[in-house]
């Protein structure tokens, strides 16, 4: 994706510019984009200074983790990094699934982010996700179960029965969130109890 | 209001200080919030660079008509300096109903941004408003008409009488935008019909 095209600099001044560029971002339609550029001219002008400079410095601070893909400051991720967690593997689709899931304060182990979902029609295919990376940890880390979180929709459902087949080798149990997640959702909008009772009556595979 | 603020630097990472100071923008949660974060992160830098210059520079570059009030780049704004346009101002409450207004292209005439509405429970007194500055363009500019465009809510009605008042010694007439706006409404969210309707039905105060 590239956002920074078709932004002429020098036509349209410096509101039109400013709006145009929140309009891309999702959720945001030119009227709520404008919105916004003149809630921050009417603000103090700090606020749009340190906005300006987190963005300027974001995609610098974070990277991804080597291991398990979530978004990090620091390589491996403070997840990884701790010795104290379950020897337990939580997939998810994304990288912000992981922030989900922590928050809900359900699950102790480690993560694995696919990086999306198998979607052969969009050009998705196996290959395309950390699969192999994900067989690789389960073998190198001595984990006692990979739990797929993905979200309950017929790409998600595809891709956790792939991943249950190329796992069946290793021995260890893959278990999947019961379902408790609206069907056809977004594992991003649900609410702890939800996730909860997702953990606790997950199926085995 | 100060933006800046509560946004502790070394407790937390960019994706939570990113997050906050979304969040603070109107209409924005913390959930929406986090989905443009990691939007952002899941799209090409080019865009976090080209959003946080734009944000960097934006109080430098957009300063306030000190002839009208409105936003510009350039002072005088584009729209009291164009000789072509009618002698008839149009007063507004904010700076971005001048925008509003000129994209429904239904006026051709100057503009005055009063900074508010009369709201003494809130503090907001005629003196606050930029009502003086008013009276004096109307005279020195030889103006024929001046159109009230507040909102038509409680203080907008008490505002547009109080102008008409004011402005009774010059001779001007002082028109209304009409109803048509829908009552305690936004300007900002009518479409361009009703906005027309309001300037053609316009009522003498």
């Amino acid at each position: 994706m590239n956002y920074s095209e078709n932004v002429p600099r020098k036509s349209i001044n410096a509101i039109d510019r400013l709006t145009s560029l929140f309009s891309r971002l999702p959720g945001l339609g030119k009227k709520s984009a404008g919105r916004l550029v003149y809630h921050i001219l009417d603000a103090d002008p700090g606020y749009a200074r340190s906005l300006g400079e987190e963005l300027l410095a974001f995609h610098q601070a974070i990277k991804r983790c080597s291991r398990c893909g979530s978004y990090t400051e620091s390589d491996p991720c403070a997840i990884c990094s701790d010795v104290s967690r379950e020897k337990v593997i939580c997939v998810v689709e994304r990288a912000q699934d992981v922030r989900v899931i922590e928050e809900s304060k359900e699950f102790r182990g480690h993560f694995h982010v696919l990086g999306g979902v198998i979607a052969p029609l969009e050009g998705v295919n196996p290959e395309n996700l950390a699969i192999g990376e994900l067989i690789v940890r389960v073998r190198r880390e001595e984990i006692q179960e990979v739990i797929l979180a993905m979200n309950p929709t017929v790409e998600g459902d595809t891709t956790a029965l792939y991943i249950q087949k190329v796992l069946k080798d290793t021995g260890v149990p893959v278990t999947r969130l019961a379902s408790g997640l609206p069907v056809g959702g977004d594992l991003e909008y649900a609410d702890r109890l939800t996730l909860s009772r997702s953990f606790r009556g997950r199926i085995q595979m």
